[in-house]
């Protein structure tokens, strides 16, 4: 089967239950959620309800109608970046941010005449927070931070920065694409006010689910109207969670998988899960010294990241890398830009790109060491 | 495990292969498409792709590329009007419509000034299309039509339509919710621009799918923005489909899903499922005029509706008949409004909405029977 390496993109493999959820679900219920009536269309009510209390939980949150499911967690950074600023408006973000903020400010930049602030972050992918309170305006009205850069793994001060967003009443959005489920997360601690979460990614479930977690009373416009499954004579979306923000028939069958990974993760405990990723992490910053000619970008320093290592290796080009891996040694690993273009800007890469691994819960020692072995080979062709 | 006749809502069951798909794909593949380019992702890569073709050759389209996929047909609906209609435009759209097409021009009218044109219908559904074509206007920039109405059923001149569409050179946007897969369609025949899908309906795949079939070479401006897996260093959505409109990592185990289903229907062929929903239906049409007290809504002709049939019995309300059916028989339909109000402002059921059957490719004549002993129990007591 080869060794997945590619945990940042999606998680594989996922606990057993999670396709036997899904499966079990086609198979014996297959209903709709918030539109029938009958006892099969409650059951699935309950499953998704279920799951949206576990995702509330995992973050201590208290609300389950305000957990909002969407297809992934780029319709949910969407969602709230376009549902939340107006013409004019200012935000403050990282330079690590994903193509899926980046993409999304720079489009409301030229279409809503929006203004980006982006705070400096060094080499290592370190954020200065004081930078922030620096740039606040009058007409600032989002803070929007990656909990973790998707190519340097480093994990940003969110709670710092969620006190900052607090003192200036600016709500602060948090893409969790790459932490969530593998890394404590407390939205009331951390003054995250909304939580962008992906299913499939540290959450272990299904593709097709994401949402967010609205820990915050201010207004977000739709992205989308339609059937909600109640108030159908009203012709407008309705003003309350989470049908405000939820159209179409979900994809229950992707919730009730995501709902069978929930209940793995508390299970398992977050700590545990974070505490053996960053045990991995460890020991491939260190196996990774060992590689001539090797550059590791980032901060080096398992408690500084996520299960994320990107790197090249003089005269090698990343695309070759990876392909030497898969076809010679059946280890699958990411080259490019990993849709994160800002932060190859701070490494210097934007034009070469890197390698990533990206080490998930089901990564083993020895799985980590063959992938070193391999490397070594490759680099030494 | 009861009689579902919800199939309107969501078709089950589904072929065998759907649940299957799913799982094998989750528990031995699992990566996601488009993004890494390692053997397993370029396996998810091509198991996409064929489900883009199957759509296309579903509808007698030649470009899969122009196949996007999208999370359920509301955001597919949501993507082609928002994507198309500018401030101050003219849409044209019938009586028929779900709040999918309904709630999103009510709000492109409250938000960016568009007007609408609905057509009339009669009581039965029927619209007359030289109504359309008096209805069009300089700055008509979209006709919007359901391919047949989700609460009674009657089919649309979609080709009568496209051809005055095309005529007059205005985009045509079909809702074929209700009738792709059971139903012929052909895009170039029927002049249809842009055609909008579900996957978990007609087509019997995993909730979770949907798309557009753009047969059309308008712009469409994204709704969304983000990572797309390639031309990671452009800050706005790549100019090319499918990736322009589609962002984040797609819903790949409900695609693999929809390409085993869409499999299923070229096998089965779409000619053989329409021919035994009619004679279901035929069924059902001729049965339940016997329930005593009993108003049918639409036409009455299994040849001009596809498998939804609307009613109500005198003195019974609506939900109350739906919950004896669940309770009492286990047998699974719909009451209420089913999002789509205007079309039962036609019938004057918007107070008290209907009783709907969805019939679908797995029932059978004795579940008919069934159901309509059930009714008459109901209707008796």
């Amino acid at each position: 089967m080869g060794i997945y390496l590619d945990n940042a993109a999606t998680s594989y493999p996922k606990p057993n239950d999670v396709a036997e959820a899904v499966y079990e679900f086609m198979i014996n219920n297959g209903t709709t959620s918030g539109r029938g009536s009958y006892k099969k269309a409650m059951e699935s009510d309950r499953l998704v309800y279920e799951a949206r209390k576990l995702i509330a939980d995992l973050c201590n949150f208290d609300d389950p109608k305000r957990v909002i499911f969407t297809s992934n967690i780029t319709e949910s950074l969407n969602l709230a970046m376009y549902g939340i600023l107006e013409e004019g408006d200012h935000v403050i973000t990282s330079s690590l941010e994903h193509n899926a903020v980046w993409r999304c400010l720079k489009t409301l930049e030229r279409d809503k005449n929006i203004s980006i602030t982006q705070i400096p972050a060094s080499k290592e992918g370190y954020t200065d927070v004081s930078d922030i309170r620096k740039s606040i305006r009058a007409n600032t009205k989002l803070i929007i931070f990656t909990h973790a850069s998707n190519v340097l793994g480093t994990i940003q001060p969110i709670r710092e920065i969620g006190e900052i967003a607090k003192e200036h009443n600016i709500p602060f959005l948090v893409d969790a694409a790459q932490t969530f489920g593998a890394y404590p997360i407390d939205i009331k601690k951390y003054n995250i006010d909304i939580l962008a979460f992906t299913g499939h990614k540290s959450l272990l479930g299904p593709m097709g689910t994401g949402g967010l977690v609205l820990n915050y009373n201010g207004n977000i416009n739709p992205l989308k109207s339609g059937g909600t499954g109640g108030d159908s004579a009203y012709e407008y979306q309705p003003d309350y969670y989470p049908n405000k923000l939820e159209t179409g028939t979900l994809n229950v069958s992707g919730i009730v998988g995501l709902r069978a990974a929930l209940k793995y993760i508390k299970q398992e405990g977050v700590e545990n899960i974070h505490s053996k990723e960053n045990e991995l992490v460890k020991y491939a910053l260190k196996e990774l010294t060992t590689i001539p000619n090797i550059e590791v970008y980032g901060p080096k320093d398992s408690d500084k990241i996520i299960g994320v290592v990107s790197f090249n290796i003089k005269d090698k080009r990343a695309e070759y890398i990876s392909f030497e891996l898969d076809s010679k040694f059946n280890i699958m690993v990411r080259s490019g830009l990993h849709c994160a273009p800002n932060a190859h800007d701070l490494i210097g890469t934007k034009e070469i790109g890197a390698v990533r691994i990206g080490i998930g819960y089901f990564n083993s020692t020895d799985e980590i060491q063959t992938f070193i072995d391999a490397l070594k080979i490759i680099a030494q062709k």
